[in-house]
């Protein structure tokens, strides 16, 4: 019935109960969006962890001199390729919500970087197979692509409007920030374990990688729920952790520079390949309940909706106008409306139609306030996007190179990458 | 070009240039949104003053059993009538944008409300006219209506995504806001002068109103520019003020009972008139500013977006594909890029589409900076709307009754609303 009530009719009047079930309808296109979100997040998601793979590989086969990994890495482009090609499919698939949505300015610039990069990436590859780019580039190259893809998903977390939904999205884009730390970790593990030997840069960036997995999963457990956090324990078992922390140990032990066995890089590898694909297992899991939430909580509302449409029309059927209750709710406190406490079918009808507005503004305000506790677990990251555009922005360099910067000025001083961001945002509001 | 590009095309992948030029669209179409948003403002800015006109004359009306204003009603409610036509005129232009915005939830719920209150008018008008309604009552009423249609005002401020713009939405409301409470106390003086006495209530609330006012128009002008601020310099000049201060007096000396000369009804009512229409005179001034600002940045940002089309299809026409550049943007600091130095052309084009992206997300970052203070600005109104949706909740009574049990608390304690409703958010706070 409102549809068409609320397609522009010269004839006819804008009405209250219309406008109450667009509300409504609203809030039902939005969760539409996010299931379609949902998809879009988890092709990136697949996309992000083959380039992880490939990054991995690429710097086993430059820190090899060509000499490991050489097949491997062929099948991995492979799959790469296709995730690619699956991520592009459901960007086509969203893209008309998008381009239509008025929020979404920042999503839509944070996919043309994502794109942009994943454009030159053949180049990289190429490069790489003719061992013509430095080790260290190559990881730059594929680091700076996958934290524009993260990116993405960050700007879609800050576009749910549900917060039951944007809490899933909050732990889902920790998981996967973390995912990517452990990522980089083990590109970095495997370039000095290849090579035989880690300089203290390389030390130094490894431990600056795992402090900043130990603050992106707390998130991820915070807004995880039971299962999610089930999968969690048994990836922290012991065993797995004592190798992982042995390799470490050797990887962090700055100064020394006794030569490693090179087939600890395989036996790293490995490790942190297991390690990654658990991540990616709850990643999927998440994904998964998260479409279930979107589907479940899609069905309430539509259900609240046709509840309420039903109510309106049997009320419209009613005959009564709702004029004169509303001089019962507006001035019966107080007011002189005895001569309206009788008229009970039209009261409780006046009564219906204000009471569902006014639920209405109730649940939407409830909502918002819910919204801004998972909004707030997203801070860290913007503040760090903030600080690097301001350095950016004072510097004239590339958004790469702040990032760079930050990183250096947080393993200098052996402080949380945050707090250094936070400390130059406080430093450029006083050089403005 | 980009238009077709981002219409789904199975055969296509989606490309960097594509979606940043989507960025850019999304933007013009919010700046778009914003201009009919303005005829919509203003509009209801017409309407209210209209109703308060119409509730002014009507309290004299009660006030005085019918002697006075009877011709004079008809009138306004004609004027009120012919302006609630045109809201719902301008409402039937925006509203296939309003119900395709999923950022509209709340503001469809405020016009359900807004709409549901207007729909009851009729009833209430014949009620005053028969006298068959407590003057407290019908003031309520048309309270209860114009705080609705200036909530609609308030929802539409806070969907405003452009920062010079939100800031003049800001003056707005603020401004709609301290003239309403003016029009209720020239409501309420009308009532008590024509009655020829003030109780201790009435005259309570008349200081409660002009405190409100004080707190209205200080952001107003916070947020005004220097033609606004000439205006409203000259609206405060002393003559006019005295006059007001001396009537203000009299309707606010508690305990006093000899009776007031009912004469003074008119002067008063006539010296509101006088300082209302003032404000309106300034609410339209301010609306012209704020069309002219949308229209201004509206060309700019298109102008923006043309320019960034035209280079990027001329880097297209290069026939460079930007791959290899990118390698020099994400490697160049730190990496081995020296055999890619010489590509002057490329770099030049990868370089611009890469530095395209980051002034665009440098530009939302700054944005959504400035938006925030803007956005700060209408926290106590929130404050207060949060306060009145708890007590709705907690106690299951109207908003209108929530709202008149803050006014008491406010008025018993001497406190500002905002206070009372701050602190009764903290106590639910605790009660949860």
């Amino acid at each position: 019935m409102s549809a068409a009530r609320l397609s522009p009719h010269p004839h006819q009047r804008p009405r209250a109960t219309d406008y109450l079930i667009a509300s409504k309808r609203c809030e039902l296109r939005n969760l539409e969006r996010f299931l379609q979100m949902g998809k879009l997040v988890l092709s990136i998601g697949n996309l992000i962890h083959e380039l992880q793979r490939e990054r991995g590989a690429s710097n086993v086969f430059l820190g090899s001199g060509g000499r490991r990994f050489s097949e491997e890495l062929v099948e991995m482009i492979d799959s790469s390729l296709r995730q690619q090609d699956a991520f592009e499919h459901e960007l086509m698939e969203i893209q008309g919500e998008l381009t239509q949505d008025p929020a979404s300015t920042s999503l839509l610039n944070s996919l043309a970087a994502a794109l942009h990069g994943l454009e030159s990436l053949p180049a990289i590859r190429q490069q790489i197979r003719h061992q013509s780019i430095s080790a260290e580039a190559a990881i730059d190259a594929y680091i700076e692509r996958i934290r524009h893809l993260l990116t993405v998903v960050f700007e879609a977390a800050e576009t749910v409007v549900d917060p039951t939904i944007a809490g899933m999205m909050v732990a889902m884009v920790n998981l996967m920030q973390g995912k990517e730390m452990a990522g980089q970790e083990r590109a970095a593990g495997s370039l000095g374990f290849s090579r035989g030997h880690f300089d203290h840069a390389l030390s130094q960036r490894i431990m600056h990688l795992i402090d900043a997995q130990e603050r992106a999963f707390p998130v991820f457990e915070r807004f995880a729920d039971e299962e999610m956090l089930a999968l969690w324990k048994q990836h922290n078992r012991e065993d797995f952790w004592q190798e992982l922390k042995y390799l470490r140990g050797l990887a962090c032990s700055v100064g020394r520079y006794r030569e490693l066995d090179t087939d600890l890089a395989d036996q790293w590898f490995d490790l942190m390949t297991r390690r990654i694909d658990e991540l990616k297992n709850i990643e999927c899991l998440l994904e998964e309940h998260f479409h279930r939430r979107c589907i479940g909580r899609y069905t309430e509302a539509r259900n609240a909706l046709t509840h309420e449409q039903n109510l309106m029309e049997s009320l419209d059927d009613s005959g009564h106008s709702p004029d004169p209750v509303l001089v019962v709710c507006s001035s019966e406190n107080g007011g002189d409306t005895s001569q309206y406490r009788s008229d009970g079918v039209g009261r409780k009808l006046g009564r219906s139609v204000f009471d569902l507005v006014q639920q209405q503004a109730l649940r939407l305000d409830q909502l918002s306030g819910e919204l801004r506790i998972a909004r707030e677990a997203l801070d860290d990251r913007r503040t760090l996007e903030k600080a690097v555009l301001l350095l950016m922005k004072h510097q004239q360099i590339s958004d790469d190179e702040a990032h760079k910067q930050l990183r250096k000025v947080a393993m200098d001083q052996g402080r949380k990458l945050t707090e250094v961001a936070r400390s130059v945002l406080e430093m450029t509001d006083l050089l403005r």
